[in-house]
């Protein structure tokens, strides 16, 4: 009853790796070994973890074990599958000694340095730290990968929707955070990520764990979520007042709602991400609010944070069509108050369009919700 | 309303860095950057991210950021919490220039060979990649961490009852593994890890995603789940029948039943761990059933997958008095069936101690569980 990664064919697969190729040999590397669970994914479809991709200038090969071997072999698109006995790099080893074309082989750099260590040990061929290859690929979107972030934005709301109807005083942010887990599980998707809910002056720390805090009367709501669906997530925040928000929250939320838009709004093919995080940050200054400490934003995929980053270091990054970002920035008063408003945006050829504002779903931030208790 | 750890007193966390210190002195190394999260969390009590901690021979650093300030400032112990602006590796930079004894730094082997690159480039110090300083220090257990685990298979098994009581034909694996979840989180856990629920042949593959396959009268159903309580984790799987099993599937059953508890026995302070694997596999070799590809086991704690290994390859290991492992034979038929009892064992002084079996919650393994329809 295995369940095919929907958009990926071969078509797709062999575009990708044939991307690589033409990346390696500029970086004049004969072969990579594909070390990130997400990259490997990417190349072949595979959707297990401890196994590693070896593209080679005329196979790719998935070296798992024998927990996945069958579901390897059901989902692999264009690579053959070895199930290893031994280690890792031992599989690398014998399949790099078989290929006589191959002087050095680059390996990824977020492996660790442990293994690393002990590829270079197994393998006699050089060994290349590479960076960002596969990362730099899946940086732009195609049409499927789009739409599964868009499918996972329209259950992630789904699930908000039937949770907040469950609201009522007294409820701790775990359970809340349990029955928004479980709504997206009953909708088909995974949690994107733990996700963050935070009663009142509790959202001041922005990482926030959901505990035992009880929700009260008049407390303010910030949920930070996501779902997966098909391999791809998406990242929402959202603020709520549960009764009667003060009126200096609402100026804060006013503010951060402001200086989101006033980011979103920049958002097009070749503007500088750096000064999309400084028109954010400069917007919510303006109005005297507490600027975040934290970035303006990321990209997501497969990942829920990837490149590019939109933050004051991103000085020669440009947007490009096909790239999906969060636009989040936010306001905190330890101890006293956090507010943040997170959408997810596609890059698009002419500007921009918003994927986590589904209509009739979605929690348009333009006013401060105000919730009742069931 | 944060939650403090509860067992990370100032007496613990000085006695674990001191014993960090003393093995750096080994390894002629003046300091320590501890990267991995776990390791983080055992050195000062931070339960946050992206926070590395720096072992000086004269203080504790935590180096975090903005998003997390509040919460490390509420639950570290035993060291200083620095803000940073910049990035991580330049942090430790500025640290390192301060502390004149310094000669060399190490670094958790496990970090990433970009973090390695990048740390080599802004530290003005030899940087030396260490291995295992932690995790070494981490596999014997404390009385309070065995009772956060004990406290975790409580609640596992608690949400385990309260989750076949919902059985039915017609719900789907994800449906039940979303229930299990709910229910680890209801009461005050997280699950530990995906959990893994197969119907019929899917247990094949050790390592199922719950899918949507529906439930059949007659199918057999698998469960590896575990919850995190207190940041430590449990790692259980049970098989049950729901109706009627096939008496090959009774025979293959009793084979891993029988495999488990000649594995059990085995455990006491001593025992060489590729032994123990070796006994497991032949006791299943011996009722001419399949034997499982996996590991027969692995050490668990603040990770679901710690040192030590029980594996053939574990010649040189030796079981120690603290250590807490799973013991998991299984036996698959690709397609066909897949049967796996784990349970974690608590290596005592004079022998060894079930956690996983709490009185009156547990389903003991000793017969085939059959389940019915609500």
């Amino acid at each position: 009853m295995f369940e095919k990664v929907k958009f990926m064919d071969i078509a797709t697969a062999k575009k990708r790796v044939e991307a690589v190729r033409k990346e390696l040999k500029e970086q004049k590397v004969q072969a990579l070994i594909v070390v990130c669970v997400e990259n490997v994914r990417y190349l072949t479809g595979f959707t297990g973890h401890d196994s590693w991709v070896l593209v080679l200038p005329d196979k790719v090969v998935l070296i798992t074990d024998s927990r996945y071997t069958e579901q390897a072999r059901g989902e692999c698109v264009g690579c053959k599958v070895f199930e290893r006995k031994g280690t890792l790099t031992k599989a690398v080893a014998d399949f790099a000694a078989k290929a006589k074309r191959i002087r050095s082989v680059g390996i990824e750099d977020e492996c660790s340095v442990a293994i690393l260590k002990a590829a270079r040990k197994a393998v006699k061929r050089k060994i290349v730290p590479v960076k960002g290859i596969v990362e730099q690929l899946r940086s732009i979107k195609t049409q499927e990968e789009i739409k599964a972030i868009e499918k996972a934005a329209k259950i992630a709301w789904r699930a908000l929707r039937l949770t907040l109807s469950l609201l009522k005083v007294g409820m701790t942010e775990m359970e809340l955070a349990a029955a928004l887990e479980f709504h997206i599980k009953q909708l088909g998707a995974v949690p994107g990520f733990d996700t963050i809910i935070c009663f009142g002056p509790n959202a001041s720390r922005n990482h926030h764990q959901p505990g035992r805090r009880e929700l009260r009367k008049n407390d303010t709501i910030l949920i930070d979520f996501g779902c997966k669906y098909d391999g791809y997530v998406c990242d929402i925040t959202r603020c709520f007042a549960f009764g009667k928000p003060t009126p200096y929250y609402r100026k804060v939320y006013e503010a951060v709602m402001e200086a989101q838009k006033t980011a979103i709004e920049m958002i097009k093919p070749g503007v500088c991400l750096a000064d999309v995080d400084a028109a954010c940050r400069k917007a919510l200054a303006r109005r005297k609010t507490a600027v975040y400490g934290h970035g303006t934003g990321h990209g997501l995929g497969l990942q829920v944070h990837e490149n590019p980053r939109i933050a004051a270091t991103a000085k020669k990054d440009f947007f490009r069509a096909g790239q999906v970002v969060t636009v989040e920035p936010g306001s905190y008063i330890s101890g006293k108050i956090g507010v943040r408003i997170e959408d997810d945006v596609l890059v698009t050829e002419k500007g921009h369009k918003i994927l986590s504002r589904n209509k009739g779903l979605c929690v348009e931030p333009e006013n401060l919700p105000v919730l009742k208790s069931r």
